[in-house]
């Protein structure tokens, strides 16, 4: 499959990446398609968006090749949305917004959504950046080199 | 310090999380604010933002206590803005989206900017989620417990 042209010349890998999935549709369209939404209406009902806003990113996000565009799972006319491995790659950007949410922005002991391993129902472990000798990093220990 | 009002009664973290972050130019304020960036006119020249653009980013950020307002490094009458706690929390999500569009929105040899280990030098390792076990999580492996 031919590689899409770079969304931008940006040559920060972050700007790059948000001129993708830089807005707050797009992320929660992801967030969806990783709980196994699949279809337009579902996206809606899900995200309660308009129409063409959805069918814009919708769009948008398939023109970069982190969603793309499948026959129905049950061989109706639906046509059905699918994450692609460029996208499921997006899951650690989806995980670090969920477990910051989760430290960050409810009040203890208020109620919210667990993501937990399939097999155990464990919640799964803190991500972690780590240097080569397997310590985690903090911000303060890295630096960016252009 | 007064926990402020949860940004949405959003019982989705990921939801909530993007309620406060989830637009390109305050994730680009944030990856600023990670490579030292601290005053306005030196945010707004890195980003190329209009004012009044970047003074509603800051001052939401602000608000939701991700960045504080900090007296002049050097003493200067210039005000400062620095990550919080709960701002520098959001490192993985930064290191998330850099390590994403290093890996899928750069030619085969382009290049780009590279986070690495102050003290070696070397560049930092993959951003993992682990389950329990310390085994390495993709998304089919997890599931959301709502």
């Amino acid at each position: 499959m031919k590689t899409p042209d770079p969304p931008t010349a940006e040559p920060c890998p972050v700007a790059r990446a948000l001129d993708v999935v830089g807005d707050r549709w797009s992320l929660l369209i992801l967030r969806d398609a990783f709980d196994g939404v699949r279809r337009f209406g579902e996206f809606q009902r899900s995200l309660g968006i308009a129409r063409n806003i959805l069918a814009d990113r919708l769009r948008k996000l398939v023109e970069q090749q982190v969603l793309e565009v499948l026959p129905a799972s049950d061989g109706s006319a639906y046509e059905e949305y699918g994450l692609t491995d460029k996208g499921a790659a997006l899951f650690r950007v989806i995980v670090g917004l969920r477990q910051w949410g989760e430290d960050h922005l409810f009040a203890q002991g208020e109620a919210h959504s667990v993501l937990v391993e399939k097999k155990s129902g464990a919640p799964v472990g803190r991500m972690e950046l780590r240097g080569r000798n397997g310590r985690a990093l903090q911000a303060a220990d890295t630096v960016v080199k252009k």
